[in-house]
């Protein structure tokens, strides 16, 4: 495809976006602040009104507005800023709080529910069993992350069959004793599936963050795998990095 | 909008490509495997051939899959996994020929051109001169990513008139003296926008990446803030946290 073609099939509606975008991310437009109508920034930017509208739609469709008929369309709250770890401390840490909802609890055995990518991840061999929790994470009371979490089952017996609330590592550290020393995490972009989208409350084929995960303890094990999706419109992540010398 | 209504709202080909996208990522279809036709989909999954071809589509625009056409479509390469820092050492790290188009080089003075988030996060004042780059950054000739770099002027005299093929980072080292010590980034999934989807040769309103990043030197200093657009089908990021205690 040449530059010029697709110049020419970008849409107008994405560019009146992207100016909408920075005046919110600049703080020139603040949280809960009433936007411009469709009629209005269609004067103002010379265009249709629907086209006006599909800007709105896809800033709301990235989490930056929302829409409250008939009066109009308002700046939605910034992003959520994760550090990469636990959810529930994540919560803790910024001021707010956070439930769970099991999903379901297997002890897994053989493949199937991504145990294969668990047990390479886990070092484990083929015929180790693996417990795994998936559990829809909410903060207050909105849902914001499915997390897929698979343990060793040698390292958790009876994990099972607790009833848990919220976070997952304080039972590793409170009852099994495990250390956590880090987590390593590939964050990609990823169209939410079916299930999600429905678990998420969004629209079909939104966007997601997908986080792939693994702890370490002190001692060099790893003692979790995981897999959380995020909602790409209410979730940023926060990360630090030294430089090489 | 209930479950039951988002159930009912939820194409099926989202369905599929999620099951096709598992095994790529399973690796249980290698790069360069040709994919099952439109036709072996419609009939293994009980679809009709639109549904199948939108199934791809949707893989496609994600990056896990190539069409060449008449021969097919094709498993692609997995996404480059960048670690948080320079994308010139990135490269250098995973062995890969990075290079750079420069697109604009400013002496910012006044608001505008995201001089006003440079200025808070370089901890400068409002009349402070900033010196901005926006590049094209492209890795093995395929473009990947816009850097735009903002330093404080005051530290970096005359760097507007170097002449940078590669790493800016090492040129803040060299001709500058400046001893990076940190990187700190907040990711997000964004809608890129016109110009960044010509660029980037990708289709009008694809996916990307945004890091908003600041680099810190051994004085504590920020001495870079960025803003840097990957495209979400060709990049992922892979971070490090320790655990808090």
């Amino acid at each position: 495809m040449s530059a010029q073609h697709l110049r020419q099939s970008t849409p107008r509606y994405v560019g009146i976006a992207t100016e909408l975008r920075e005046r919110i991310l600049d703080q020139q437009l603040a949280p809960h602040t009433l936007m411009p109508s469709e009629r209005e920034l269609s004067e103002q930017f010379a265009v249709s009104r629907m086209t006006a509208r599909q800007a709105l739609t896809l800033l709301e469709s990235e989490g930056h507005v929302y829409r409250r008929p008939p009066r109009g369309t308002f700046v939605a709250e910034p992003r959520v800023r994760f550090q990469i770890g636990s959810f529930s401390e994540e919560a803790n840490r910024l001021g707010r709080d956070a439930s769970a909802q099991l999903l379901w609890a297997k002890a897994l055995v053989g493949p199937g529910n991504g145990a294969t990518a668990a047990r390479a991840a886990l070092g484990l061999a083929a015929d180790d069993v693996i417990h795994a929790f998936r559990r829809l994470r909410l903060m207050e009371g909105e849902p914001l992350a499915i997390e897929t979490t698979y343990f060793p089952a040698s390292l958790t017996p009876g994990i099972l069959d607790v009833e848990v609330h919220g976070s997952l590592w304080q039972l590793l550290r409170g009852r099994y004793d495990l250390r956590l020393e880090r987590s390593k995490a590939v964050l990609e972009s990823i169209v939410l599936d079916e299930g999600a989208c429905e678990r998420l409350a969004v629209r079909a084929a939104s966007n997601g963050i997908l986080l792939t995960r693994t702890t370490v303890d002190d001692q060099g094990r790893c003692v979790e795998y995981a897999r959380d999706v995020y909602r790409a419109d209410r979730a940023a992540f926060e990360v630090t990095a030294s430089v090489a010398r």
